[in-house]
């Protein structure tokens, strides 16, 4: 966070931190009205926890309401307990429907129904909607604090309705048109209402040509078309196009951000994201253990793989000494192809009909990089040693080199065409299998030729 | 892309060939006024090539505009050379000035005066502005189509500016409001701006705690911001805060996932990030071989430390056996703590008071990830071929396992405190770096215990 934040944030939390030592509501009040929603988590989270009571009890409802959608599901419930059930309903009405659900989610069923009859009807009402859809689906992450208005509204009217409906709304920036039937028919921008005359009917400005997903679409998909369209917000429409609810951009920016940090903790065969980087040690190693014990196994395959070749290790000890690095070189050209797949493919700009564009690319890549390490090596290892080895570890070195650099291209592909997502095939994995088949290619060359290693 | 989003493009695509084909622009126009520009972009990609300057000849400058804003900087200047003088300086003055500034940032300076020259004054004087600051600044990335008022207008007076300013503006739902000075003393939402009486005085109703970034701070923190407080805009200011420009989330957006994929390239080892995953063969190699050259050096270090061992591996050469697998176990524990720390610190989880806290924690998880693992093993290798081997193979990859979770803690966590990008510490440095500790703890272990292997 810049300083000036930090700074800004010291003092109100200092403030603050005096208005509920002397318990002065009317200190508080100006305070609050100034702090955006992370601000007051932020402040929550530094107040020293004996004072968090009496801050909560000091709030009003809106703000608890505000409050409670920056926390985690476990510290809402934390705080939640210490309301009382008449005020717990009165923030759980001011909260987003979508918020809510995620809460009651995480409850136990008797608690949820409690909750919810203690709600007002239209809001509970809502709540139960939003709880049948799956959490990583449009359904799971739309809201329904949307505003639609019906096809036979003027400029004018839609925007005395808006103003109606904007203390409440998620967005007010894009209006919904809906016909008789509720089906959605147009959409249209706060931005559009205001350069239209009043009178002008809303079909006549209204964009019909709409972008909308359906409630079981997966969030990545959604987040995608959020980021290519650069809207602010997607409706979501049932099979019958009528609406079901908006899903809002910083929404599918978290989004965004989680699936990317998927991907790199996929790669590196960490297992199941762990939300918190802080975890208990047991559950952390016991997500990571079933991928070690995997690559422990084809290990083992390696180790019996090279133990048929002891006859040559034993006749050239040297040998054995080049096997990490030609091992280690395959596995980094690897990994580094397989990076650019997972981009290319996460990112939606390697299509199927590039595929074939691709590999012949990395193969290319594969013989350049594959060319100039092998020069050096048979360089260095002719200074060191002698030319015949150098010559043995160099033209493994080119073969597995270009292996190294096509498997890391063709796995993920070849994956992602299964329908397995690619970034199972972690570094670690593709690593471990080229470790196999470059020292294969390594001790199959060595054992060609052992008669000029060792005359 | 969603199959319906598919569907309605080709649809779109086959209308506007025929347009195309007919030159008939009156058909063209109620097909454009419907398509977003991201379609524009896509169905322009899609036109088979002799058609688009046909295509481009019979759009307005205003759908150029659009359309040029999707495209990247070689397919701007590939249109804009085809238009000639007049039309070009036309489609200049209806894009958004940072859109401008970014393409000419590619061009020659002599082409660069002339197309200033050739724009109107106003927009011109903009994109000088935003010619000084470098691309992934806050200054970079702003835009100067922002909305501001002077602090003495009422609410009412704020709407109808708005309403003057929505067709050029690059968004109308933030306006910021200064002083006779030009500072920036309030911002304030168009929904707050609905909800208020028309005649209030707008600093009444606006927010006076206003989140802001100066011009050279970093586009990453900039993203982050907007990420944290869910902005739609936020205002760029210099020293002596004077409204700059804005900042928009959708640009955000694009940063925020430009530094994941950078991220995973990164700890991959590819380079620099190649914006497109099809690229040159030689221009790609460029990028990743001087990584792999420094990790042939350490390849060839540890050939040189393994040759030292010369002696025990001539006793017992299925010691070599078990050496990729070590090595390559030792990598992939080090590679899934390296996961997390980046993650937590490139989220800001990790903060400085919590790197003794995670030593710990990965400590314990690599003494249990050690020991499940070496139990396994020693099983293994004793029924394979014996105990003795077994216990050598075994305790070399406890104590292994162990420094590898670790090295991929606190190796990042180090290069964060010298402020170095703790990705250069990428998967492959550290698995080449754990390969020559690990063998030489193998080794070490296997020659104080030769006399027991080799009786």
């Amino acid at each position: 966070m810049p300083d000036q934040e930090e700074r800004r944030l010291k003092v109100d939390l200092d403030a603050i931190k005096v208005a509920v030592q002397k318990r002065e509501k009317r200190f508080l009040r100006p305070l609050l009205e100034e702090l955006q929603p992370y601000d007051l988590g932020q402040i929550f989270f530094r107040l020293p926890r004996v004072y968090r009571p009496h801050f909560i009890r000091m709030l009003d409802p809106g703000d608890i309401a505000l409050l409670l959608e920056e926390l985690k599901t476990e510290e809402q419930q934390e705080i939640l307990t210490t309301l009382g059930p008449e005020k717990t309903s009165r923030v759980l009405n001011l909260m987003s429907s979508d918020e809510v659900a995620d809460l009651m989610g995480e409850l136990e069923e008797a608690n949820v129904n409690t909750l919810l009859k203690s709600m007002e009807r239209d809001e509970a009402d809502k709540v139960r909607a939003l709880l049948h859809y799956p959490e990583d689906t449009a359904g799971g992450r739309m809201t329904m604090e949307y505003v639609s208005v019906y096809n036979y509204y003027t400029v004018e009217e839609v925007i005395q309705y808006l103003r109606r409906e904007a203390p409440t709304a998620e967005t007010v920036y894009y209006v919904y048109v809906i016909d008789a039937d509720d089906r959605l028919v147009g959409v249209v921008s706060l931005r559009e209402l205001l350069i239209a005359p009043p009178d002008t009917p809303v079909v006549e400005v209204m964009f019909e040509r709409i972008i909308s997903v359906t409630a079981d679409m997966d969030q990545e998909v959604v987040a995608r078309l959020i980021e290519r369209y650069d809207f602010l917000a997607l409706p979501v429409v049932d099979v019958e196009n009528r609406l079901l609810g908006i899903i809002t951009i910083d929404d599918m920016v978290d989004v965004l951000i989680e699936e990317a940090h998927e991907d790199i903790s996929k790669l590196s065969a960490v297992g199941q994201t762990e939300m918190d980087v802080l975890t208990h040690p047991f559950a952390s190693a016991r997500r990571r253990i079933p991928w070690l014990i995997l690559l422990l196994f084809i290990g083992m395959l390696t180790s019996t793989l090279l133990s048929t070749f002891e006859e040559s290790i034993n006749k050239v000890a040297a040998l054995a000494f080049f096997m990490p690095m030609i091992a280690g070189m395959t596995g980094n050209t690897g990994t580094q192809s397989l990076a650019l797949i997972i981009r290319g493919l996460s990112s939606g700009q390697l299509t199927r009909d590039k595929y074939t564009q691709i590999l012949k690319q990395e193969g290319l890549v594969g013989i350049i990089i594959a060319t100039v390490c092998t020069l050096l090596i048979v360089v260095m290892v002719t200074l060191l040693y002698d030319l015949s080895l150098g010559l043995v570890v160099g033209i493994s070195m080119w073969f597995t080199l270009i292996l190294g650099t096509l498997g890391g291209t063709a796995i993920p592909l070849i994956l992602h065409l299964l329908k397995v997502d690619p970034t199972v095939a972690s570094g670690p994995l593709i690593t471990t299998i080229n470790d196999v088949f470059s020292l294969l290619i390594y001790f199959g060359f060595a054992t060609m030729f052992i008669h000029y290693l060792f005359p």
